[in-house]
């Protein structure tokens, strides 16, 4: 459910509100029955709010099954205590990460929190990605920007820019093309993904002129490309995605975040989905962050929300498909 | 006519060979008759190379007028000599600075030429830009990508990603408004151009977490905003150029060559066309290189010429309009 100062419980509720997501998913919303009757009631969604175990039934379209995990009321002001919530938000995303560990649930797609106020309430948290990936002993994922027409993953992600070419490695780049290649494989199907790995400066680097960080990225795609991946580069950023557009690549690997966000959000504003890859299950997210400014006011986009969910059970689907024998005919 | 060795004479040639450039427009060609000559007749395009003196006559379609100001010929390898070669586009490119600032010509479009060749070749160059910016005593000038959907100018250019940062000043970032804001006024009749500045880091630093450059872009914000200028940001980059082609800002002020480039190329990937803005004459140009690989193969794409030719004569009617005293009535 996310933060419940913030947009995720509106955008999960007017995500569960669509009929065509229960027909292809059994949704459990981990949180808080109040604070969602009250935002679906505020709404006017004809939804009804359920609590459920956590043994999951199937449920059908008109429903939103709620697992309780917290139960906030608000204080005298009429506002939610930024301490209980931050809590709260922080017993959703542990409680999504033991039930996905314990095979319970095949995805989780989480709505946004706030880093700084679970931080700030006491519990130790650098952010949902960072978490999940600690519980379940994952040393090596990324982030992986998905819309229709473009993937892009990251190298680096939320470090200023000065700081990019200092943390590039051979080893990390490397390690980021091995997990785009085997989350292409595992989740969507592509059998033998077509990876392009973007130079980091202007024109890569004209020749060493501008910037030699290019000749990291040629060892890491020449290490991958030994092992039998699928992958070219350091391609000359500017014109890289009209060519992925174009086919000519299944992902393409950004060495920073505004490199990778800028095209994607350009081609699908509102509409991409954040995975992370390399945990030992699915794992999407909205693309927006708790938006404070706009909460309960009844306008947040859910798109980013039902996209999120929805490319979630495509991942099962191909997962589940990949690990069913096939048998001789 | 750029590099002879280039891909900049069959750019020329096939641009002229369009009737309606003629229509509005009295092009003439810097360079060398019997390489515009080879060119035409490889190509097999129906045009009339003529020899034409420096006092521009009227010429229609089918015609191409060549002002020469080389006498090339290739040597017993049946190659052009780089260092001829290269001394002939710089003698354009000359040729071009002066007829512009003595005002026989409306404006200058470029061909590529190879900065390291001429540099090679015993004349100190910096590249097209800076040259024309020399000989015209001018100190502010920037580039500007031109595209139908969006615009974008550049505080930095061809620099390390890693040095971005070290470059920003709040007086660079303000005269880069300043120019973007008077260029829109008086090439793209925009009486109160709407200006968006693009953040540096990731969210805009978030509050200061990925970075502190954001607090030089907001002084030189707000120095523009005291000038009476419609200018607003720094906005995250990632979401901006959504915004921009959605109708809110005019052009975009972006940090770094990738930044403005990848969206740019991403829309107008070969149609768009390079500005540089502050010098006292109107120059566009091409915005791709020589393209050494592809020369003399007659597979070169001509749009970014036809492109370049013709917003140099949509800024010239601009600015002419502009100028004309309208009477009183």
């Amino acid at each position: 459910m996310g933060d419940p100062r913030g947009i995720g419980p509106e955008v999960v509720a007017k995500a569960l509100s669509r009929a065509s997501l229960h027909e292809v998913c059994i949704p459990l919303v981990l949180g808080d029955v109040r604070i969602i009757f009250q935002t679906v009631e505020k709404m006017g969604l004809s939804l009804r709010v359920m609590e459920v175990p956590e043994e999951i039934q199937d449920v059908g379209p008109g429903m939103l099954p709620v697992l309780p995990l917290s139960h906030l009321s608000p204080g005298n002001g009429g506002d939610l205590s930024p301490e209980e919530s931050s809590r709260a938000s922080f017993a959703y995303v542990e409680k999504a990460a033991k039930m996905a560990k314990e095979g319970k649930v095949e995805a989780i797609v989480t709505a946004p929190v706030s880093k700084e106020a679970i931080s700030g309430s006491g519990i130790p948290f650098r952010g949902h990605t960072e978490y999940l990936a600690e519980i379940s002993g994952t040393k090596n994922f990324i982030m992986m920007l998905v819309g229709e027409r473009l993937k892009v993953s990251l190298v680096t992600t939320h470090v200023p820019l000065w700081a990019v070419a200092r943390l590039l490695r051979a080893e990390k780049i490397l390690s980021v093309i091995e997990i785009t290649c085997q989350g292409l494989q595992e989740y969507f199907a592509i059998r033998e993904p077509r990876i392009a790995v973007a130079a980091l400066n202007p024109h890569a680097g004209e020749g060493g002129l501008f910037g030699k960080e290019e000749e990291m990225i040629v060892r890491a795609v020449r290490r991958a490309g030994e092992q039998g991946l699928v992958v070219s580069g350091p391609w000359p950023a500017d014109s890289l995605f009209h060519r992925a557009i174009g086919g000519e690549f299944d992902a393409v690997v950004c060495m920073y975040h505004d490199q990778g966000l800028i095209p994607l959000k350009l081609l699908h504003f509102n509409t991409a989905v954040n995975v992370t890859l390399g945990l030992p299950f699915i794992r999407t997210s909205v693309d927006h962050g708790v938006a404070y400014d706009i909460a309960g006011q009844g306008i947040a986009d859910s798109r980013s929300m039902e996209e999120a969910i929805r490319l979630a059970v495509r991942m099962a689907g191909f997962k589940n498909k990949a690990q069913k024998p096939t048998r001789a005919t």
